[in-house]
């Protein structure tokens, strides 16, 4: 069974409608969509990652804009206030640069705009939906070029979840799976568990089980003992933001299996659209790390794993230098870092 | 407060005695200790690291030996009976080789002994006892030696948990910590999770808070984003088992942060006793790394968390080449890989 669209709008009565997504905090325990209809109910359902991956997080930022023309509709500064509750979304998370690119998509809408105040939020709502097919378009495009470097009956290796749920659907490193899956149904992956938040246990098993491919979970120390005895063919992740040399932010522990992909000689790919790459800055040395709540390091489903008294640093994120990336898999093909500004040509 | 003996021979009653260990599955939601009184239940609390860490599981194997001596009494074949049930202990845990070396200690008394078997039974306690000790001292030459590695301020990056808890007092990775802290009491450690057993977060930070040395709690994935931003010094870790060239096998992960500590140039030390040292095989390959159980990595605390349906390969350890060790921190020096063989001269 293939998993929803992870996050839509959706006309629901008489109302314009309202932002639908999967509550993955509550993953694999329950399967629950929920309707967000106000920009801090939007603001909270990413800071507490009930949405979260970059992409499904900029279809969030594009849905909540919509939220914040529609309680912005009547006021006289209609325009400035859905700036300000926008701006206010996108700072929710720093890292993933979906979400500003997605919302300033809709600003522009607003900005370029000289129709009636009701007749924008409509262009708003028509421009999120298109942003929505628009992704599942990409991801399926990602996934056509990254099979190209699977081989036959390989053992894909992958961190995080860059999968259905991490989008609105098919995935970036997982549509690259999922593509390799229907020419070849001997591929299997290695999943990293991927702490604090186990993302991968949680969610990528879940979802490339539901799939039928055969899907082994590691934890995040393992994945060097497997690429030694040579049970990892290539290792395909995602990326939260992308500078214009090819350093790569993804989630934290991707820089560790990076670095112990090029001592064992493992292709190493990124998985992601262009609308991951931020052609305003040169090197990774300029991305945001977000830092989150030692709560994330010291409690699992609620319960201490240690004592209280220990100092907890908790990145969400590191950033993989270009020189450890073989390719950057995008809707427009396979880019060696070196060669990734050609995309904006 | 310092933590008592881990594992420890006590004369009870009437009895000749049990062996007294802190259960530390417990670990850090109760601190009790239990009486290990026969060799089934000794075979068990290895396999289950009631006991665990090489040189504790030593001293475990130790004192099974005296079970195994003190049931056989009255055997028309104690001796035979004896070394069976001995035997037997060993196969609890395949990779530590310091359960086979003092299990091997006392089936030597056994053997070369004409004493009666009452007697006998009182040569194996006296051992164990000798063995508890020197375990001690060990360490604290092992510190010794380790804190001249330790730079002024350092921070130390450990994994697992090669404490006090892992030996009978003071630790060999951690023996090297406490020494260093003795003369600078402005060092730091950052301590890995150490996923799926989490003997990082439950037991390294719990005995090192206790000591009051400042620890911070980071998941396996994050060392090497530390280490990118200087935040790491020095790596000191335990061992299982150091083949003759110097390969070690470490609990899983530490091959990860070994190659992530070589990537960005900071020295990375092996704390082990020279019982640890296995001079029958030449290289880490002939190692064999237990595979444990599945529950270990999709439960923690008794909870799934994640699919039941998913795939799991367990590998308890880790071989760590000697490439990429700085050098062996012993009771008798440090050496670097390449001259660990002079140790047996």
């Amino acid at each position: 069974m293939q998993i929803e669209k992870t996050i839509e709008w959706v006309k629901t009565g008489k109302t314009k409608g309202v932002s639908r997504m999967i509550d993955q905090t509550l993953i694999p325990y329950e399967y629950k969509k929920i309707d967000i209809d106000t920009t801090d109910k939007m603001y909270n359902a990413i800071k507490t990652m009930i949405v979260r991956g970059a992409p499904a997080i900029g279809i969030a930022g594009a849905h909540g804009v919509v939220l914040a023309a529609m309680e912005s509709l009547g006021e006289k500064n209609f325009k400035a206030e859905t700036i300000k509750k926008a701006n206010y979304i996108n700072s929710s998370r720093p890292t993933a640069v979906n979400l500003s690119w997605a919302i300033k998509k809709q600003l522009d809408i607003i900005k370029n705009s000289t129709e009636p105040d009701e007749k924008i939020i409509e262009l708003l709502i028509e421009n999120a939906i298109k942003l929505e097919n628009e992704d599942i378009e990409i991801n399926k495009k990602i996934g056509e070029y990254g099979s190209a470097v699977i081989p036959k009956g390989a053992t894909i290796l992958t961190h995080c979840n860059a999968g259905a749920l991490a989008t609105v659907g098919y995935g970036t490193a997982l549509g690259v799976v999922r593509s390799a899956f229907e020419k070849d149904s001997t591929i299997k992956v290695f999943a990293d568990e991927t702490r604090p938040r186990q993302q991968g246990a949680r969610l990528t098993t879940y979802e490339l089980i539901r799939d039928g491919i055969n899907t082994t979970l590691i934890t995040d120390g393992m994945s060097a003992y497997f690429m030694k005895k040579g049970m990892i063919d290539v290792v395909v992740v995602g990326a939260d933001r992308i500078a214009l040399n090819g350093d790569s932010a993804n989630k934290i522990g991707t820089y560790m299996v990076a670095i112990a992909a090029k001592y064992h000689d493992i292709p190493f790919y990124i998985a992601a659209p262009k609308s991951t790459i931020d052609a305003t800055i040169k090197t990774g040395e300029e991305i945001v790390i977000e830092l989150r709540d030692r709560s994330e390091v010291i409690e699992i489903n609620g319960k201490s794993i240690c004592t209280s008294e220990v100092n907890v640093i908790n990145p969400s994120f590191d950033v993989t230098p270009a020189s450890l990336i073989t390719g950057i898999i995008t809707e427009y093909g396979i880019f060696k870092p070196e060669d990734l500004y050609k995309i904006f040509e």
